[in-house]
């Protein structure tokens, strides 16, 4: 893991009372960011959130991801994030490009989504992504200002799964609830046992609503709860959000 | 209204630095509880929530309804109840007990409930019960102690949907999801426009989950959150109690 940029965030933000130093990181190929919080509250190390993303370039989607990361180092917390296999600046992935494609053409027609267009899309990237962030989990926890336990965060929910069943140092996760989840996940899904706060756009364009509560109707975890908010894809309200970090706190300090 | 006892509840609860003050009152034949912040946080008319129940009697339901009220009023809100027809010490009303009895048949014996009961058990109550309650609010707003604005929290969710869009004074309600709901609510469930945070047991013995998900979807107002959690009907978590408080905090102080 190498550090190739450092910068303190400003302190416009009335809730932190000093700069989160937000570096950049390539961990091999793989480019990360880490979040810790200003120095106030750096004395002990901190507990740490991964913070998921849908597979959309960690450049695109930056701003939503410093977002949470300051409200979470406000609560405490150090997060990070890596590329995803396949975006931003990573090597293209001809095959998960080509599922995309097939996935947006389906939309588009109005047809429904094939079972084989969500295995191609989603089950490569599991496979691939879930080792690379348990090696970042591997790197970030071997810094002295980087304690446990971990929480993971968002993003593409198959991910938050396969993780949630295979890396025992995550304790708690936030998921976003999804509809394009291959049926094999249904029964990984099964397995998870660690405290889950799933949230769900009531009105997700881009997501079957009976197969996401489908999804958290599987989950194994004995405590699991979802939030269902009015609105689209993006439109998570900030309450909803605050609900989410104390959830956090509960289980992570 | 008539007070007919009054007792300074104990301060065992950590948050709460003073004793809440409970007042019994009859208004004409309906009997009714009133619970009123402690002296600290007297200085000011406080904001009314309605606590709403079950029709198993006020006697029964008290150790609830009063755990309810004392984490309200460390928020710094008043709350008020008052007995249903038919229920309690009020006198019988043999149209819905024969409902209720015809309910319980059906149940038992595994077989659905028909529409025929649900109608005759709910659609008598609502239309005598809703009256009431705003009886009660006109009655517990000329006092000088409690102020606007109103929210209405939990019990039959036909009352809390009909109160919702009949009432003008309710400014926001937290429902708790059941199926055993008339068709004509959900009519009425359009209507309603007030902020709603909908409580779910996802295992809830004696509720059908799709139909509760199915009137969460029908309900009209622009901002309504479903917290939905594991476990049966009484089993509502202490962390979803205190999503709901803060609910309530963000819409009425």
């Amino acid at each position: 893991m190498h550090f190739t940029s450092e910068q303190r965030l400003d302190t416009s933000e009335q809730r932190l009372d000093d700069g989160v130093l937000e570096r950049e990181f390539t961990l091999g190929e793989i480019p990360g960011i880490l979040w810790t919080p200003g120095s106030a509250a750096a004395a002990a190390p901190a507990p740490l959130i991964l913070l998921g993303h849908p597979n959309l370039g960690l450049r695109r989607m930056y701003p939503r991801l410093v977002a949470r990361a300051r409200h979470a180092a406000a609560d405490g917390f150090a997060t990070a994030t890596i590329e995803l296999p396949g975006s931003g600046d990573r090597p293209r992935w001809p095959a998960v490009e080509q599922a995309r494609a097939d996935l947006r053409r389906a939309m588009e027609a109005g047809e429904p989504v094939g079972d084989d267009i969500v295995d191609a899309l989603v089950l490569p990237l599991v496979d691939k992504a879930v080792p690379e962030w348990q090696a970042a989990l591997d790197a970030l926890l071997s810094l002295p200002e980087i304690g446990g336990p971990v929480g993971y965060s968002g993003g593409v929910i198959s991910i938050g799964i396969r993780l949630a069943v295979v890396e025992p140092r995550i304790s708690a996760a936030v998921l976003f609830a999804g509809s394009l989840v291959p049926r094999a996940m249904f029964e990984e899904a099964r397995q998870v046992t660690i405290p889950l706060h799933v949230l769900l756009q009531w009105d997700d364009e881009g997501n079957d609503r009976q197969a996401a509560l489908n999804l958290f109707d599987a989950l194994g975890s004995k405590e699991k709860s979802l939030h269902a908010n009015l609105g689209g894809h993006t439109g998570v309200p900030q309450f909803a959000g605050d609900d989410a970090a104390r959830f956090f706190t509960r289980h992570l300090r």
